[in-house]
């Protein structure tokens, strides 16, 4: 069984490690807190009797060799950086049960036949870089020598510039994995959102990590005077962009409460002024569903609920797709190797999707790859209370390890 | 009559006297644009040989003695000043006809028994200092030596600094004018508003200057990340701010269609992230109605749509009165001798409240007050495309001008 204070004594340490900020933890990838971090892992990776390694872009390892040096490696492992003011446990939990996972084999003298790895990945949150998922995208293949100067921090330095410097004491290996090197790969997740917690369910088998499309509209009106122009002369962009919404969102609600979001995070009145009728308005839609065909009802019903509103209220509307990307399936085999640990050890569990998106979506692209949810309490994350009970982790950790132990038949 | 060439010259001078913008004008108060256009004024004010003084915060006069030296003088004009990109007729055309009355005077060899006075006030738009009709606010008396030094410009210096340098070459005379010494203020300003020219009429009376009132709105909810919290689960406060301003719009419209207006020209959302929820979200509402009952009546459903909404999206709605300001009558007899003045000169006319703010306004607390709207092409206002037809233009000069031969029997 997983041992809570060990958990807690590095989640309690990963917590610390932060740059000063209001609340909460600030662990941007390739600062001095984030090698501080990194080595603390490192040191206990190493203190559970794993070979540590790191990649030529931060991504860490600790390796336990198995009895067959031909076989394809078992990698758990999830992000080690943060966004700002953040919790505890958004990739961390992750981390931190994977290494749980290495200490509980050790102490139970178990040798497992494949060789078994914990990953810490670099810079999935995307804090630093305009990109999100880098660290994994370097593992999977999909960025490579290139990327490295092609993508550019906030503060304008190249990824080969900032690498320099990061790595300067390391003797890095590729970041690259070969394709029949690795057997599968398992990431555990605080589920981010209130399913598990309000249904008291233990854990979460991702089935698939959702498809997202991200929306730009632009709302186009006619400025005026806030006094002088009467309200049935107007050409409101914002009265345009806001009925729309409203509708929108009654829509999705009233014909996939349970099957897709949609989620207006961005808004922009021009002018802006107070005393001015705006003349334009511009938004973001963000859909998600592990149906691409609800994405596609909802943004079907978003053009024809928009030509409505182009006519009542004199605007023109501009609907873009800024993004859309397709639903990832997680391994089949792996989801019910999960759900068969989870009866062994008598722990409730439900599939479900994935809302967010997880260095598990990248992997899943070349591996067989899973991903366990455990309870995040009221749902709360990305924020300086976001919260897993010990208990909860302990669970996750022990599902964990039993489903490495499946996998490893 | 007003003669078109010499209107349109001024005009002209004035809208090519601006720092360089992207288009339009912009002659914002105590910069060298603006000395250059408030002496092109006092220029043509010698011209037409009237006496030219320039008082201590800047508001420039040209008198044309009368017949009576202890009769109170009748004063006409406006502002000077410019929002930033705009166009080339508010504030200007009272200005510029009232200039042109001084000449119609000269050359028609009329002697009035009042002093007449052209004014052009400055800071009326309120673009580089926190507050609106300062000019005529010291000529009124509400400002004072005092606010010289608690007034202070955008860029950090008070009203005095900046004054030092702008009068430096001139010997003003004090700004605030004596109770008994003016007759009446006449303001003529451009319609702003698209009702003169839809109708097809020439000049409007105005009856009074609206009621404003400004709320401050905040929706506080849950932040979330937009993938994880099912629909059914979210406080979002941008859902609930949308919905509070599509309600308020239609019940605006629906019941106050011709009689009040209500804008929402800001909105915030926190955080701000298209993949997040909002916490929170912030808009300002602007109300206008000539009766202030309107006023409340809208800001009470505001209220108790709220406590639906707060219900319905999970919700806390704050609402702030941010400012209240009550509606200003215009003087009865002034506007019964604009209106005089029409029928006279063949003119249609119609009596209207004024959906802006102007210095008539401030005027009006202490003095007889009218202002005459002449019609403004499509409405148009604060922007570079700001037109009056140069004919509507000599028929507002021509009904001042009538109107002020009323007013000094």
């Amino acid at each position: 069984m997983a041992i809570i204070e060990r958990l807690q004594q590095d989640i309690e340490f990963l917590r610390n490690c932060s740059e000063p900020c209001e609340a909460g933890t600030t662990r941007l990838s390739y600062t001095n807190e984030y090698r501080k971090g990194a080595n603390y892992i490192k040191k206990q990776m190493e203190d559970a009797g794993l070979a540590v390694r790191e990649d030529s872009v931060g991504n860490i390892y600790g390796l336990l060799e198995g009895r067959d040096p031909y076989a394809p490696k078992i990698i758990t492992g999830s992000h080690l950086d943060t966004v700002r003011c953040a919790g505890a446990f958004d990739g961390m939990a992750g981390v931190v049960c994977a290494l749980e996972v290495a200490r509980m084999l050790r102490d139970n003298g178990e040798r497992l036949n494949h060789s078994f790895e914990v990953l810490g990945t670099i810079e999935e949150e995307g804090s630093s870089f305009g990109q999100v998922l880098l660290g994994s995208q370097f593992i999977e293949g999909s960025f490579g020598e290139k990327e490295l100067d092609l993508v550019s921090s906030n503060n304008g330095k190249t990824l080969r510039q900032i690498l320099t410097e990061y790595s300067q004491y390391e003797s890095p290996m590729p970041a690259c994995r070969r394709e029949n090197k690795i057997k599968a790969f398992i990431e555990l997740h605080t589920e981010q959102g209130p399913i598990l917690e309000s249904l008291g369910i233990d854990i979460g088998i991702v089935e698939r990590i959702v498809a997202i499309s991200w929306l730009n509209i632009t709302v186009t009106g006619f400025a005026g005077h806030s006094g002088t122009v009467p309200m049935n002369n107007r050409q409101d962009a914002g009265i345009g962009a806001f009925n729309l919404i409203v509708d929108t969102n009654r829509f999705v609600k009233e014909n996939y409460a349970e099957s897709a979001t949609a989620t207006i995070g961005q808004i922009k009145l021009s002018p802006g002024s107070s005393n001015c009728i705006p003349s334009k308005c511009s938004f973001t839609v963000d859909l998600r569903s592990g149906e691409i065909n609800n994405i596609e009802e909802i943004t079907r019903y978003i053009h024809s609920q928009a030509l409505c509103i182009e006519k009542q209220c004199g605007v023109a509307i501009d609907i873009r797709i800024a993004s859309l990307k397709h639903p990832i399936q997680m391994d089949k085999q792996i989801q019910n190797l999960i759900k068969q640990s989870c009866n062994e050890l008598g722990y409730t569990c439900k599939q479900m999707n994935s809302g967010a998106g997880h260095d598990a979506m990248i992997f899943a692209r070349r591996w067989k790859t899973g991903m366990i949810f455990i309870p995040c309490v009221r749902g709360i994350t990305h924020h300086p209370e976001e919260c897993v009970t010990w208990e909860n982790m302990a669970i996750g950790t022990d599902v964990l390890y039993k489903t490495i132990l499946h996998l490893d038949k």
